[in-house]
């Protein structure tokens, strides 16, 4: 098993954690840590992530293992590796060994939790497999995690209320995989020159995460094509006159994860309609992060994005009309079809298996407006939140072809202005911003942002 | 959906493999791709990977889609893509485009095959979503791909009996991959003496292997700690005296394999004991790729191995005896304690999720021999098969040290002189064969074998 370095205790952190969920629930708890799925056949799996909420208070990337919490007392479940698996896999700490570096107060095999099972709640995991022992040894039905009932859902709640603000071992790891995803960035920006695809973009930042023995938080989006949002190909050519949009982050051995996103010229120049444009992008970045306090609401950091794209657009011709009535009318989300960012922590869009249960306060549900639907965050900002902050500029063939579309904002957008702009097809810039008693600090902020400093790397 | 270039028309060779599979079995057939699986929620999945039996008769790599073949035609089931998928995934080929690349007669709504489904056979995907779905439309158990019934079984036999020897659109893929494989290989070598982890070295060999748009067959193993056979952690810092051992293999986009191996001397010169064993272990490399031929028992080449490595062992000093009592004994498996390789090709062992199907010949089946147990094919080699030759030495501490095969082999190995090779832990050499007509092409043989080149590249 890695090592995991840690300049906080993880015992003492862990244990914390667990005293402050033993005050939130009255029953007792337990997490599974999943196993891995098949790939292609059974011994080729792909590489397992231990479920988040396992992480959280086990703190260690277990397999095949449970915990069970019952007040401020932990036991491990999990077996012991056979004979076999020495000679395939090698040494594994034994159970005893795991319990003490997780501090638990018992460790017995797997089997042993059925007989613990009575009234427990759980959280489901992701793997099908995992997810129907879940319910046999709990004798219930274990709804998905985005769905869960009765003390299910109390103990959703209450880890919601604890994983939403970070301790210092969280915050740890999380600069950690912040420091390694600047480096990849950079590496990925100075390679660009030389490469003739997106591939080999993507290789030299993801080169970095591996070189550092972490994973990739999610999949790399590292395109010439930043207007599909979610874009996983990686084969077209590069053009000297294309934009590079890469999203790569890091995820630490404990799981803790990081998000970045720059954009580039492939060519090293900005052309001076990238140029403006960008511009535009990181003045929302800029306003939206300087605007991260507690007691902020994050729906109002979306809409300051949303003002300022709208304005920019403004003063570049592309809209007409006030800035206000623009956003109202959704006009901004033509180009800006995304929300401002999302929760940070062991998870990319943290506790997103949970649905939106993290992402919105109580009593709020997602809009059906347009420019608001893709928020994935509705609640006022905390010390000690991570989030994102992520605006953009795309221009989606799917939005902007739009009969219906072109027809509602016929006089809103200057149609034929923008057609000067065909080589800004997607810029997006996003930073992971922690929320401090005094307003913001921006873990990644080692990587620059404006057009200069960014010119400078490629 | 990413350009797979072929030198041979890809419908073409999809139609011959469906008219040769028509003429095997006289039900329908459906074969499903099978779909992603959620990571730590469901929108961050593992990167998928379409099922090995879908691509060899599909020929593409989707996703959530469905053949049926009755005779010599072939319909595609599959969804379009939503509005939605376009935003945030781009534009993706239509339902009647996919048809049309892969030559298929019809093509509807997955929802379609419930009606068409009536006693078709098929094979179990490995993921547990689509599993459930394959029972549901199939309306009967369908068992795991290692223990298929009735007429899936026949199935199975069927394509086994296509699958094992590699058609020209096949070859075309495997030497694309292979191509790539070395390459990685060579960049681990050139990036070893500057790397002070295994984690640098296989961030060098996989970054070759991203660069160029393909992924990785299988776990990489990187390690000084050759002798933990499937040891997928890269943490280790190197120190000049360890040998690194790398058996990492890129896959094409087509799902075609590769399978590489090699072991190098971190410090760029391998020491006189290192050498010595390396030296053995490719000579039995050597002796088995020479006897590979047509008609030749796969079980014979893996006792030959075990031969060449007991004989040498002997002039070292290290095993003492007769050569044949020695192997006959299992005195060889104390230190290649797996078999010499396994059958290539959609899989890096090739259709492994059918249990032992593919790689025993009707009639055979494992045997309980230390030594041979291991051993993941045995049939004899007919022209177009592709196997990996993967000898390989080892000092394995829960072999070696266990007190009853110490006691067993308190005469046949010298206990003392073993000693002397304390800085030998683990040694592989792999290539991948293909058999043919006049006897064998190593399709890996660009990336030297022997010491002195192996140097050279460090």
């Amino acid at each position: 098993m890695p090592t995991i370095a840690h300049s906080v205790s993880l015992i003492e952190s862990l244990k914390a954690r667990r005293t402050k969920l033993a005050a939130l629930v009255d029953f007792p708890v337990i997490f599974w840590s999943g196993q891995s799925s098949a790939r292609n056949f059974p011994a080729n799996t792909y590489p397992f992530r231990t479920s988040s909420h396992f992480l959280y208070f086990a703190g260690l990337p277990l397999e095949k293992a449970a915990i069970r919490l019952d007040g401020s007392k932990l036991t491990l479940f999990m077996d012991e590796a056979s004979p076999a698996s020495a000679l395939w896999h090698g040494a594994s700490p034994t159970r005893d060994d795991v319990a003490e570096m997780i501090g638990a107060n018992d460790a017995r095999p797997l089997a042993d939790l059925l007989a613990q099972s009575d009234h427990a709640a759980t959280i489901a995991v992701q793997d099908q497999v995992t997810q129907f022992q879940q319910s046999r040894v709990l004798n219930r039905a274990v709804t998905p995690a985005h769905d869960p009932h009765g003390i299910d859902r109390q103990l959703a709640q209450a880890i919601v209320s604890l994983r939403l603000t970070h301790d210092e071992l969280a915050l740890t790891e999380l600069r950690n995989a912040a420091a390694v995803s600047i480096a990849a960035h950079k590496a990925g920006m100075a390679a660009t020159r030389a490469a003739s695809t997106e591939a080999e973009i993507r290789a030299a930042m993801e080169g970095v995460i591996l070189a550092n023995n972490m994973t990739c938080a999610y999949a790399s989006i590292v395109t010439i094509h930043g207007e599909v949002l979610h874009n996983n190909h990686y084969h077209h050519a590069l053009q000297p006159g294309d934009l590079l949009l890469a999203d790569v982050g890091a995820e630490a051995v404990s799981g803790w994860a990081s998000d970045i996103t720059r954009t580039w010229a492939v060519s090293g120049k900005f052309s001076s309609t990238q140029r403006a444009v960008y511009d535009i992008v990181l003045a929302a970045h800029d306003a939206c992060i300087a605007a991260v306090r507690p007691g902020v609401e994050y729906r109002d950091i979306h809409l300051l994005a949303a003002k300022t794209i709208a304005a920019g657009l403004v003063d570049l011709g592309i809209l007409r009309g006030q800035v206000d009535d623009l956003v109202e009318q959704d006009a901004h989300a033509l180009f800006f079809p995304h929300g401002v960012g999302h929760l940070l922590g062991l998870d990319v869009h943290d506790m997103e298996d949970l649905g939106d249960l993290a992402g919105y306060a109580v009593g709020r549900s997602r809009s059906d407006r347009f420019g608001l639907n893709y928020l994935r965050c509705d609640r006022p900002l905390q010390t000690g939140m991570v989030v994102t902050i992520e605006p953009g500029f795309y221009q989606v063939p799917a939005i902007l072809n739009d009969r219906d579309r072109r027809a509602k904002y016929q006089h809103a957008v200057n149609w034929d202005r923008l057609t000067q702009f065909a080589d800004v097809r997607g810029i997006r810039i996003e930073d992971d911003v922690l929320v401090t008693e005094t307003g913001v600090e921006v873990l990644t902020a080692a990587l620059p942002t404006s057009a200069e400093a960014i010119e400078q790397f490629v």
